[in-house]
């Protein structure tokens, strides 16, 4: 049985697995180009996702299952894919842990100022009366309470926060002291200290958050956007910067990436900016590499369901 | 029966105290050089701890019980309040929420690179290739595990962290995977990546962070110090720096408060400085101001022991 990866990164991971399925045939390639007329005889594919075409499923004769190792499926052929019945999985989920400590980062980076404190410091300054707040007793509002949102709910909690959670179902999640359907935001908005967007990139989210939904928001109210910047209005976010009507922006995605030099985001005191590096973690490739082990197992004894298999109808 | 106090801050606190407790009367001074002779009829002391000599005890016939209103005991002129048979109680563990908090806030500042982010945004710079790690598996080294650093224990444990404690007895503590004592520091420093001190200013603790201890650390490890500025050797904490003995220093207390101007922390890359604030927070008075109302409550019922009644002969 044939097992051919379109990368070829991280040697010690690569030798784990090898070493953990002695009978199966591993093959590691640079890129898909190099792997070539293997893909024919491949039973399985594992691929960052990105390099998969409908020319290259035609190949795949004996194809069965992609791994995909990371969780970007935006590029993935569904179509022929389900056709051809092969088995899609992915690394959904690897995501959370960095993502939901940057989400903490940003909340204890504006209740306990340390932009300013860091200003102080480069000018020399003693000042102990900065108005220094706690996450303790506060109104977290997570507008995607999926994984990642559930995380950052997680850790939230432990520190007595109150968390209100936003997603398609309306059904409880752990570790949400409220859960809302989207058509409620508007309703809840009003309540939260800090608004947090973990969403994703679809034709309902895009511009969600425009002047009335600023407008909603306590004047002292955060807002952190570690989804996708299409769910933003710029224009919009800016002017209800200026116009007092919520407190800060944590910014880890935008419209266009990378941000233009131009872009007033840049000097505005009020916006806090990350260059997309909320899930950047060391431990992205081995947390993977743990989901493709594990699936390996369970693929070779017929066991079902793989961890993360992907409905290829609804294409997540 | 005579409730005097020797601040008058927060009306609000005081008012919804007087309606808890509508037969006792209380008396808020601004200091207790305008509260003055009242200290004679008085049964119970509210004070800040920083304002009782021996003569106002002397004074203090008919005194039973003082209520420090902070954690700072460093004043009370414990001898003679002992002979009089005086109770003393204290707010301590109202800082463990604020400064745990904190604790957390400097692992994320560093470990997510705010610093360097804000720079960049300063810069107009969009570059992702910063190394950002995780908190999840690093080991959290707490030099101090009371109530203080219990609490960020418990918060570095939902991060998945490992924690490890030092206190005095060497009995476990909750929230830490390990507790080994005082003697026993050169031998666990060596394990942490996060070395944090809340140790208070005593005979003990003074200096005990010098030369040998920053070697034993990692290179990449970070020192946190939220206790006491003395129990760092401050020109060899800068040495070590500069030998790259360890990584990055968070420091919230120094030998000399403010630090002075010329104080060569203030422009090292590898140090940061926070003035004192780790303990900051709004809450502060409300939560002194509930373990009052808790004691008082039990003092009328001659309930014991109170909330947080201090041991005289130790001074804690």
């Amino acid at each position: 049985m044939d097992i051919v990866a379109s990368f070829n990164r991280r040697e010690a991971l690569q030798r784990k697995i090898i070493d953990q399925f002695p009978n199966l045939n591993f093959f590691f390639y640079k890129n898909m180009k190099e792997l070539g007329s293997h893909i024919e005889r491949a039973e399985v594919l594992v691929t960052y996702g990105e390099d998969v075409t409908d020319e290259i499923i035609l190949k795949a004769k004996n194809l069965k299952w992609i791994m995909v190792i990371s969780a970007g499926l935006e590029k993935m052929p569904f179509k022929i894919v389900k056709e051809k019945g092969i088995l899609v999985t992915n690394a959904r989920g690897i995501h959370k842990i960095p993502m939901a400590e940057m989400a903490i980062g940003y909340l204890l980076q504006y209740t306990k100022r340390f932009r300013d404190f860091d200003r102080q410091q480069r000018e020399t300054v003693w000042n102990r009366r900065l108005p220094l707040t706690e996450l303790f007793g506060r109104k977290l509002l997570i507008v995607g309470a999926g994984a990642i949102g559930s995380q950052i709910a997680k850790y939230a909690k432990v520190f007595g926060m109150k968390t209100i959670g936003i997603n398609r179902s309306g059904k409880p999640v752990p570790s949400f002291d409220e859960i809302y359907v989207m058509e409620q935001l508007n309703e809840v908005l009003s309540k939260a200290d800090f608004v947090l967007s973990v969403l994703p990139s679809t034709e309902f989210t895009r511009g969600i958050f425009g002047k009335e939904q600023f407008q909603l928001m306590k004047k002292e109210a955060v807002f952190i956007n570690m989804g996708r910047g299409d769910a933003v209005n710029e224009t919009e976010l800016i002017e209800a910067l200026k116009e007092d009507e919520l407190a800060h922006a944590f910014l880890d995605v935008f419209q266009t990436e990378p941000l233009p030099k131009n872009h007033p985001f840049w000097k505005m005191d009020k916006i806090t900016i990350t260059p997309h590096v909320s899930a950047i973690t060391p431990e992205y490739l081995p947390r993977a590499f743990e989901i493709f082990s594990e699936n390996l197992a369970r693929y070779l004894e017929g066991k079902r369901p793989l961890i993360n298999e992907i409905d290829l109808s609804r294409g997540y």
